[in-house]
This record gives C-alpha cells, sequence and structure tokens, in this order.
C-alpha cells in the first residue's frame, strides 16, 4: 500500500485549493476529526459538522471540556476523508485507497448571536436528516442557551483525492493477478421506529 | 444533537479499557486519524492501519514527511470512529449518533526488524483484503526497505460507544412525532477489474 491517504508531501499533484472541489467533498461527509494541542500535547475528537457559506460549524454542551478548549481560538486542524474504493494491485506495496479529503487550518470563532446559533442548529439538523427540521418539536431558547455553535473559516483548507485503477508497477503488469477496485458504499437503511412511534405514519422525509 | 460522539467529560458511563471492547472496534475500522503536534501546531492524518496482539501498526514510504516526523516517538492521539446509526429524536436537541469510537495516546516505535516489518505488512494487505497476501506479487526487499513501519502501543487506548434508541426529554415522549434510528452500512461492492485483468478469473478471496 505504497499510496497512502493524505500526504501531501508524496502526491502534490493530488491536492487542490479550489472550493468546488472542496466544498462538495465537506458537504458530502457527516463527520470530521477536529485535532487541536493542549499543554503541548495532541488530541483529537471526531464530531458532526455542516458547512455554510465559506465556513465550517460544529455544536456541543455549553460544559463540554472539548468546546471549552476550543472555543478560545486555539489552533485546529479539521480533516475529512471519505473513502471510496480500496485499490487492489498486483502486488501489496501498489495496493492503495481511493479517497476525497479535506484538511482545514482554523481557529474557532464562538457564535454568540442567537439567531446565527439557531440557524447553524437548523443546518446541522437538516445535514443529518435532509427535510426534519419543521417536523421536529421546536428548539427552545433554553436549548439554544445550553449548546455552544463554533464556526471555522474555510480560508485554509485543502483537498485531496485519489480515483481510478491502481497503479501496478511496469514490471508487474503482464501478470497474470487480478488488479482493480472494490467501490465501498455507506447506505442509508430503513428507519426503525422506537416503541412509542409504532403507531406514528414514517414522515416522508425519512421515507 | 445533545450527545456529541467522543466527549469523555459528558457521558462518562460509555467509556472503556477493556481490551475485549477496544479491540474489535480497531479490527472492524479500515482507517484511523492520526494526530501530532509540531512547532506547537496540530496536525492530523488519516491513515490505513491494523491492531496486531497488543499494538496498532501503521506504513508509509521512508521519505513521507508524515512518517519522518512521528518516526522520532512524538506523542500521537490516535482516533478511530464506527458510525453504526443516526439517531433521530423528537426534538432537534435529544438528536444523537449510534457510534463506536477509539482514542490511543501513544508514541511511536519504528520497526527495524525486516521480519517484523514483512510480518506487519502483511496484516496490513490482510486486514484491507482479506486472503490476498499469498495470492499477489511477492514483496520484494528492496519494497520492505522502502517503507517504514511504525508500532503504538495500545496501553493508554480507551472506547466509547452510544447504542439503542433516542433518548427524548420526558415531556417530548408522547408527542406524536416519529422517533427513532436510522441505521448506516458500509459495504463491499463487486470489484470492478482493470483493463488488463479483463479475462482473469476473479480469485476467490475477492468473491
Amino acid at each position: 500500500m505504497k499510496s497512502q491517504p493524505l500526504l501531501p508531501s508524496r502526491a502534490p499533484k493530488k491536492a487542490s485549493l479550489e472550493k468546488e472541489v472542496i466544498y462538495p467533498i465537506l458537504d458530502e461527509a457527516l463527520f470530521c476529526t477536529i485535532s487541536y494541542v493542549q499543554d503541548g500535547m495532541p488530541f483529537s475528537i471526531p464530531t458532526s459538522f455542516v458547512r455554510y457559506e465559506d465556513k465550517i460549524y460544529i455544536h456541543g454542551s455549553v460544559g463540554s471540556h472539548f468546546i471549552r478548549s476550543l472555543e478560545t481560538g486555539i489552533p485546529v486542524c479539521i480533516t475529512v476523508m471519505l473513502v471510496d474504493a480500496l485499490v487492489v494491485a498486483r502486488s501489496a506495496f501498489s495496493h492503495s485507497v481511493n479517497y476525497k479529503s479535506v484538511v482545514v487550518f482554523a481557529n474557532a470563532e464562538k457564535i454568540e448571536s442567537p439567531d446565527l446559533k439557531w440557524d447553524s442548529l437548523q443546518w446541522l439538523t437538516e445535514k443529518i436528516v435532509p427535510g426534519s427540521w419543521d417536523y421536529l418539536r421546536p428548539m427552545t431558547e433554553s436549548e439554544v442557551r445550553k449548546t455552544t455553535v463554533l464556526a471555522f473559516s474555510l480560508d485554509q483548507a485543502s483537498a485531496k483525492a485519489r480515483t481510478g485503477m491502481p497503479n501496478d508497477e511496469e514490471e508487474d503488469r503482464e501478470l497474470e493477478i487480478w488488479s482493480g477496485i472494490i467501490p465501498l458504499e455507506q447506505k442509508r437503511l430503513a428507519p426503525i421506529a422506537d416503541d412509542l412511534s409504532q403507531h406514528i405514519p414514517l414522515p416522508s422525509h425519512l421515507q
């Protein structure tokens, strides 16, 4: 497995700074990993997020240690990776992965405006379950107060991707060994109702 | 979305230090994210990995900046997350995610033994494509020399998980709003041969 995902120094041709490349990756991924430094040590946390215009938004409890660390504006590194296929070559050395990834370097900006907090919680919810916001019990002011929303600029974002078939070594290409890709698919299965919802019709946005 | 994945301070009951919980999560996940600190700044990289006994192994090119940074033994934080389902509650605030995650704090140990490097590259390949190692063109000594393998102890590893149905607020539970989960499934689709493999039968380990 020669080509490691996300090693900018090894595969410069794959990198992109274009919004047209970066934003669709961010919009497809439901989760990112946010890493930061505390007392000189690395920490990282997977979390849900949403992109809106030129920023990423995340949320968490006002009491969360993670959120309270980030809201001070310390530098973070945000990574997103979508794996599209396993790349099966004729040698283990040429194995690889088809993927799309984004790396963002940024500092959190704490959203103080209740309106923008409200909007960003709607964007987050609609990303996870499109069409659900107006169906749900409306958010209360108390819930908004209990939630911290942090925004991160996408000014320092870059994307990388690998696509296509294996790149076997020239001398391996005529070997009678099968080479190709195994596509991976992330699927949403049929919703399962909880006990109290058994008699409630599945809303149209979940069908 | 009240319950953020992986916030130890908010959901202490979910955490586990048991190998019996941690290792199956590591064995199911194909990718991890490794974060580290350089010049006081956070960096993180998604990469493939394999667990063998009480260590995680990763590999990369001897020339990779990432690998060269880590092989010095600086502290890393390794995270793995598997998302099993979206948890759709009656309010956006109670939305959550069913997930299994592992966090490891460790320092890289560079594998110098050619035999152990060879073995770990076999474990990495067999994890991505089980049964493939003996079918592939054998690894050469030169390929092993061009590859760095790093091991990380699992002594400081912990797991977290959320399972089950939404935990709606008591006063929301009688609302006529559908609540439940949307399971997510990561599937391997049928392999696609490259041009030169069209005439080669798909090997049994890929069927």
